[in-house]
């Protein structure tokens, strides 16, 4: 029986870096015989526009549907003055909430041909190679009560409630853990316990998960600390654990160590392993339509589709392969390009690709 | 009639900077006919090995009969297993929240002389002067409900609630504008408006602020997008404001942009414009009792509460200067210490500064 991938190219680049990562992913499909078949459907801005929402029924059918997502990226200022309830990253929320894809991988890691493109001193980063996991389902970003009210003074006070279960950490915990297993054996775990009491839970459970890795060491970090050290010493760290918020904070921070962001993959997991995957970058509306934007990322978030939901691992590795010879061909998007490489565009990029498959 | 200036010299380190601080102090309000009058007091580890409570009466109605607090760090693991409201940074917060210390300021600053000790390439960096305004008294800080409790199905949950009325925002929304009107004026709010309700209402409040202050510029930045902004082109921000949790851990990565954390002093300001002065750098302590720690950060805040609190800006400006005249005769203590510059212990650099002086 062959299983489903949905495209949802979403909005601006989106389209445009999706043609070529779904290019690589017929490539590969036909080549390693693994028998996928790929449906489109809109999210985002892209939905809004044809339907008036920004998850549309169908998507979400579509989506449950799925073995796996590969979205290329939702949201634009076209978008920004409708209602809170009817933008683009309501799509993305939505759908990672429905699907329960409480998983966010976020590895962030420093090519070795793309060195010279991090703002922090060569030394500090090379071979960087960081994974953070980050809660998608929980945390601030779901809690209730939550709202604007106005007070018995007459004045208005807005409210988030920032919840963690026990449950919802273990499920988090073993992941990380499980994926530290396949890399260094160790988890710093971020949080800020000193402060928050849900946060005293946080750590507590994770105490208790790391029990059944005795191979795995755990540690634990502030998130100003972690923020610090992040920007100070970046490659002390191997597999990094945390919340929701916390982890949008730090996953970008992190990303952004390596000075290249339109490289950078992301998965978001279910429990059965079933997930979405998209690049960890925005929808660039400012270089949308320029055939310029970068899509690397996108593309090797096909490579981690095959690795972490498909479990097709060689399929995976001749993408991210393919992906180092065109960096080794000197083959740069405007956004990694410096010096004398070669400047190519959208889809001369998704070209090399090919070729190099 | 003498101001009242109490001096609160903490933990591991504290007591060490303080003392070099205090000397600094001493001297100016001799030099520039100050009148101020010192007393000393309790807080943190010391006070709970004294008192047995982190933020003792005494220390507090000291403080509360005081134009400016001077404090030197608080903290340390021999305090870290007793139950969470008699650690110390119940103290701090105590303080915080008692005084009404709203207004934290946070300069990150590069020294021109410590240009290289930044782990960002020099070109980024180089004049780096931003000011983070973090509110210090509201946010999920202090929000309640909060804590740990047990769900019918026998599962625990950590809860803590995010919460900020108009008015809280409307203060130190004033306080950052006001700022930035003496700089460079350009304010950037950071918030996470596209997820979280209270921030929705700080977003408009800030803009609501702005109205007052014609000649000044304001932005917004969602705070994924300002942890990144701030890795790769820092010189980009004159003035950031942002609540409690954020501020905490952008104004650490901010800080430590500068990779001479111990050069940085802190505000905590309360609406009368009294406040708490203390360096941005903790107790470290591992290398408490040494005579290594740098005093500067401290000395530094001296400077601040000049300047801030006690509208004394000429001797402000004068222990500016002598920390400038120190740096460029080349003395470094150990954690600011590179190449062939002489190494200096923490009373030979508060020493030097009194030289200078
Ligand atoms: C668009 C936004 C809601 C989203 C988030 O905050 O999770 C984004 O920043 C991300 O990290 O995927
Ligand atoms: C010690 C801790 C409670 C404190 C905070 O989180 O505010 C510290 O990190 C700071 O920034 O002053």
């Amino acid at each position: 029986m062959s299983r489903k991938i949905l495209i949802l190219p979403g909005d601006h680049i989106g389209p445009e870096i999706m043609t070529e990562a779904v290019k690589v992913l017929d490539l590969v499909n036909e080549r390693f015989k693994l028998d996928l078949s790929l449906d489109h459907a809109l999210l985002g801005g892209a939905a809004i526009d044809a339907c008036g929402v920004p998850l549309p029924e169908e998507t979400l059918t579509k989506a449950r549907a799925s073995d796996a997502i590969l979205l290329g990226a939702v949201g634009g200022p076209e978008w920004d003055k409708l209602e809170r309830h009817l933008r683009p990253e309501r799509g993305l929320l939505g759908l990672r909430s429905e699907l329960q894809l409480f998983g966010n991988l976020r590895p962030a890691l420093l090519y070795p041909q793309l060195a010279e493109a991090s703002s922090l001193k060569a030394e500090l980063v090379a071979g960087l190679d960081i994974l953070i996991v980050r809660e998608l389902t929980g945390g601030i970003y779901f809690g209730e009560p939550r709202g604007i009210r106005t007070l018995d003074n007459g004045e208005r006070q807005g409210y988030n409630t920032y919840v963690y279960s026990e449950s919802e950490i273990r499920r988090i915990g073993h992941l990380a853990f499980s994926l530290a297993r396949q890399r260094d054996k160790r988890v710093c775990s971020v949080d800020k316990s000193n402060v928050l009491e849900v946060t005293v839970l946080w750590r507590e459970v994770m105490e208790e998960v790391a029990r059944d890795y005795p191979d795995v060491e755990l540690t634990h970090m502030y998130v100003d600390n972690a923020a610090m050290q992040l920007v100070r010493a970046p490659k002390q760290f191997d597999v990094l654990v945390t919340g929701n918020m916390f982890g949008d904070i730090l996953s970008d921070a992190a990303a952004m160590l390596t000075g290249s962001i339109g490289m950078l993959p992301s998965a978001s997991l279910d429990q059965q392993g079933r997930g979405m995957y998209e690049p960890c970058h925005g929808s660039a509306p400012d270089i949308a339509g320029k055939g310029i934007a970068n899509p690397l990322a996108t593309i090797l978030s096909v490579a981690m589709m095959l690795r972490y939901t498909l479990n097709e691992v060689p399929a995976a590795e001749a993408i991210e392969q393919a992906v180092s010879a065109v960096l080794d061909q000197g083959l740069r998007t405007a956004d990694i390009h410096s010096g004398d490489y070669q400047r190519v565009s959208t889809s001369e990029m998704g070209e090399a690709v090919i070729r190099a498959l």
